[in-house]
């Protein structure tokens, strides 16, 4: 019977402490065993970051029938790989996980989300992978109205399957009811105001990460940023090959 | 006279030191005004990673005519973010350049890589951006062949322009006498054996990131890999846009 549960190996980029991770592993506990490896304190903003210069460690924090948690002194990223090395022990996850992330992964946010890292980290090593946010970074957070949709769309995924070197970018709107799912392309923001300027009490200038997510013209219906503004459960298909093929026939003509 | 000059902006994930950033600066100072923002201290594997726990600093360590060199605690994305914030002071930079790295940052190495970091925060900001990496990880590296490629790619990027949300990856195989340059696709690779576990002194067990990197399959003669371990400069064209398209079509139709 145990044998043919389903296997999923989660992460996230909050830490192993956050709301997000606890409800993700409440919601998919009755249906699969799962492996929680998950940065020992918040990574977030470390996209798809990893450790190189000092070695990182794992402890078992929890262990339970059907569920084991660890806790990473690396990124998000970092935890998957370590994952793969040295704790899946031969069994094959049919998922990669991450998150509930506490706060928006949808369009240029992607390319420094944690979150996304340890989904992209699944993906290069074969693992059908996802990540789930939600516009909300409240720590504490209503996930309730997520559970539903999470449930459905791993189903999905470990029944059809994802192609190799692609995985899915999942975000949910603040909202109490979401008006469905939109499958999406991912919007062309920008951040503008980046760095409040601050005086260090010892003296001296210091510089804070702040900003303002703009959108690039009018956000178009096909987009994650249209969707979630819209009430809609944004679903991002996201590719690793990140060669531009379209610029690449320009080259081919101009060198 | 002066302002006719092409204005460049520089990074990399090595540090102000590094051997690869300071040919950079020696390679470019002659045909254009630089604004240096570089990290204090090596900043590898950092991939778009930005510091969004504790505040950054920045400081002018060196002024010339036409050179500016800061230094800057955060990754090299946070440096890049900084630049376009408070020390670009309205000079719109005709390139973002990155690099020269030490060590290879071709496939999916792309990933992780700070260098290509640099570059995608450039392109975010609508800035034509362009990796420099050496596959060759000696601090004291010989990068005089690199030199009269870097002055071509450059001038043709300023000339040709590159579409809004894309970038140049361009890596160099370590070889005395370079074949020629290719364009390319990123190669699928994979890492294998990523964790050497190691026991503390004081007790416990630490993971240190090393690895094999394998191809998938045979590489074929439009990736990056075959470029470089058949002698070419690979010049990977990259796109921001991380959406799956043809994911995206197959997902409209099953959810």
């Amino acid at each position: 019977m145990k044998r043919n549960r389903p296997f999923f190996l989660i992460s996230n980029d909050d830490g192993y402490t956050a709301k997000g991770i606890n409800e993700l592993i409440d919601t998919l506990r009755p249906l699969a065993d799962l492996l929680v490896v998950a940065p020992e304190r918040s990574r977030s903003g470390m996209g798809c970051a990893i450790t190189a210069d000092v070695p990182i460690t794992c402890e078992l924090v929890r262990k339970e029938r059907g569920l084991k948690v660890y806790v990473c002194s690396g990124t998000p990223a970092d935890c998957i790989k370590l994952a793969h090395a040295h704790l899946l022990k031969g069994r094959r996850p049919d998922l990669v996980l991450a998150g509930i992330n506490h706060g928006d992964n949808s369009s240029v946010n992607a390319h420094y989300s944690g979150t996304m890292g340890a989904v992209y980290e699944g993906a290069l090593h074969g693992y059908p992978s996802m990540a789930f946010s939600l516009c909300d970074f409240n720590p504490d957070a209503d996930f309730t109205p997520l559970r539903p949709y999470i449930i459905d769309l791993v189903f999905k995924a470990i029944t059809v399957g994802l192609p190799h070197f692609s995985c899915l970018n999942v975000n949910f709107p603040k909202c109490e009811k979401f008006k469905g799912t939109k499958v999406c392309r991912m919007a062309y923001t920008q951040w503008d105001n980046e760095f409040t300027k601050a005086k260090r009490p010892q003296g001296g200038t210091v510089y804070w990460l702040t900003g303002d997510r703009r959108d690039i013209g009018e956000p178009q219906e096909d987009t994650d940023s249209w969707a979630l503004a819209h009430g809609y459960v944004a679903i991002t298909p996201v590719t690793l090959d990140v060669t531009s093929y379209g610029l690449l026939e320009i080259l081919n003509n101009v060198l």
